[in-house]
């Protein structure tokens, strides 16, 4: 049976992503690399679990800004931000204003591109994940916009002790979701929190 | 050593009171009493230990809005949301523009009213702790006022899953705080969090 999960790191006042994203600062130059870089690289091996969970979907969701830093007319050169061989490993459905043909990656990643919203995507994502699950991978705009369409049965926050004060911040827009607590674990890196739907 | 710790019921959305708080809606009437009444109160046994942990200090913290509906001039015959035996057993300063006699309540809380500032009442509080913790009582306003003046040892929110959409948040106007993650524990009622100052 398919599950729909999201895991997304944020700051103390979950934001997701700073203002003034850019090619060269993909979370914008306040946020920097401060969501991910403590507990997604230098202290991997104390989130071994909680990294494996993020990749174990069989078929991903994204919106367009966590697919590559242009906008407008899509960039055919850009193919994500994750060199020739990203970590999905599986079909990956990029939500866009614009049609663009697939693109395929090494070690099995494609992306699609979707240009009919967040449920179209979804829905094809749950028909490629063959009975797996399938990811709502962000930003956090497209995070949201699961939320408030009900899509998501498991949302996986990873809360870094830090504020930043403005930017983009999960559950905007989101009022009257409803929730369950599952887990929560501290470390010194970032608290690791996971929810359900009812 | 004194400790200054604050508590806080969230939503999901970080929001600690919702708009239109009145006498007869304490924390807005969108919000209710759904921050507190499953862990507080119907299934307080399942949080023995962060609730003793909310009235363990010797000495205590509020903003005007926590204490009383009231707004403007002091309504002298409003005396806390409590009834006559408040839960604090102990000295109680509460911040306030108009200056105010103390009132001296049964079991041990007084409430003495202050009119210069967060710093100056944590200061009170502190020298009336007597080596004992200092809690930030709340409400947001008065938290938030306190984790930008950095006057906080120990922040625990209290996460209750749902979303509100809009009313006061944790956090707001605090940006560039760094904190250390300390516990975590997820109930089906609420998860508990907690950071030190680094």
């Amino acid at each position: 049976m398919t599950r729909v999960t999201a895991d997304m790191a944020v700051s103390l006042d979950l934001v997701g992503a700073g203002r003034d994203q850019s090619r060269e600062h993909p979370f914008g130059p306040r946020v920097g690399e401060r969501l991910h870089q403590a507990w997604m690289f230098d202290h991997a091996e104390d989130h071994a679990d909680e990294l494996a969970a993020i990749t174990q979907a069989r078929a991903y969701v994204m919106g367009r800004h966590m697919f590559g830093p242009d906008r407008g007319d899509w960039d055919l050169s850009w193919t994500g931000w994750w060199g020739p061989e990203p970590p999905y490993h599986g079909p990956v459905f990029v939500l866009g204003r614009e049609p663009r043909e697939p693109v395929e990656m090494e070690g099995g990643t494609t992306f699609h591109f979707v240009t009919d919203g967040i449920d179209a995507a979804v829905e094809q994502a749950r028909a490629a994940a063959g009975g797996g699950d399938v990811s709502i991978a962000g930003g956090v705009t497209t995070l949201n916009a699961a939320l408030a369409a009900d899509l998501v049965d498991e949302l996986r926050l990873h809360v870094v002790p830090f504020t930043v004060g403005e930017g983009l911040r999960v559950f905007d827009g989101v009022p009257d979701l409803s929730l369950v607590p599952v887990s929560a674990r501290a470390t010194p890196d970032v608290t690791h929190l996971t929810w359900r739907r009812p």
